[in-house]
């Protein structure tokens, strides 16, 4: 089979990962540039899992101004070493979640953040769109479980889809760079300012 | 009495007020300079008390990334008009602001926001220090109240000596560009990342 050269790149450009591995990654997707990717992703995700619990201890404290003043956020997203947080591409992914916060506005990190209260009180209102659909309880827990899904999607920005490639979420943007850099990165933490709104 | 016009021009600077008021400012300081902004000040002051209640739904969004990315720095000022946030010398002044808190590292915007706990505690940290120096109650209230006002200027924004010019506090710088501009401004929040720090 006659490898795209243009396409081999194109993956590489997308994903951050290797040419040789990019064209193993084609020639086993049959030349289809997103199984591709997804073979690379599950790659790249596997390798970064294992750096996901090192500590990060140096970064950048990056900020994005938009709507000419009316928005802000300032986040501050962490790596190994001084000598990737230097990094262009680094410097571009603090660059892009801040693009990405001011314009999906995230009201947590993670999943994890949420307050106990505020998780029921979510659930209390699934439950309550259902009350009168007879279903057995075990459906609705899964309902509940599925519509929390989307709850996540919509407030915690690892889980939103990213704002410039709804194909992957953020978490995943971070996996990529983890897998790129051989280094864990993580969003330690973020400000949004909408003028006027609390 | 001739009045060098290269000192009404510096004082207009570091005023922001008309050329006639600062000119005649400087006469009545009989042409020192600082006598002069004493005297604009207090004017300035005034006139600014009368505009602080005033409601400020406009304003800007500022940023300041500090030491490559080690310090970031996000603020929102407000002004009552669009018109004032759009005016370059606006613009100035939330930058100045954001890189002042850079610099400074203040906890709070105001005094007010201090939690009564915290402030018990320092006037406790103060008393303590001066437990075994027998002062009668109410010389040891003042200096408490003296050292409270020194606590105020190192951790309250507004208290703190504006770090580019530390013979006027923030409080007053704000002030000025009240003065300058006939609207009411207001420091309504900030948020100062370091790195690693929390």
């Amino acid at each position: 089979m006659e490898i795209n050269v243009e396409r081999v790149k194109e993956i590489r450009q997308r994903t951050g990962i290797g040419m040789m591995e990019c064209k193993k990654a084609l020639l086993e997707a049959k030349g289809d540039i997103e199984k591709a990717i997804v073979i690379l992703r599950k790659k790249g995700f596997a390798r970064a899992k294992e750096k996901m619990s090192r500590e990060t201890a140096e970064g950048l404290i990056g900020s994005y101004i938009h709507m000419n003043g009316k928005i802000g956020v300032l986040v501050e997203i962490n790596c190994e070493s001084d000598f990737v947080a230097q990094n262009e591409e680094f410097r571009e992914l603090v660059k892009n979640i801040s693009l990405h916060i001011a314009a999906a506005n995230p009201r947590y990190i993670s999943s994890e953040d949420i307050s106990p209260e505020v998780l029921e009180q979510e659930k209390e209102i699934i439950r309550e769109q259902f009350k009168d659909s007879k279903k057995p309880p075990e459906i609705l827990d899964k309902i509940v479980q599925g519509k929390l899904g989307k709850f996540y999607e919509e407030v915690c920005l690892l889980d939103q889809p990213y704002i410039r490639d709804d194909k992957i979420s953020v978490k995943e943007l971070v996996a990529t760079h983890i897998a790129k850099f051989g280094e864990n990165i993580r969003i330690s933490r973020f400000a949004r300012f909408e003028l006027g709104k609390p």
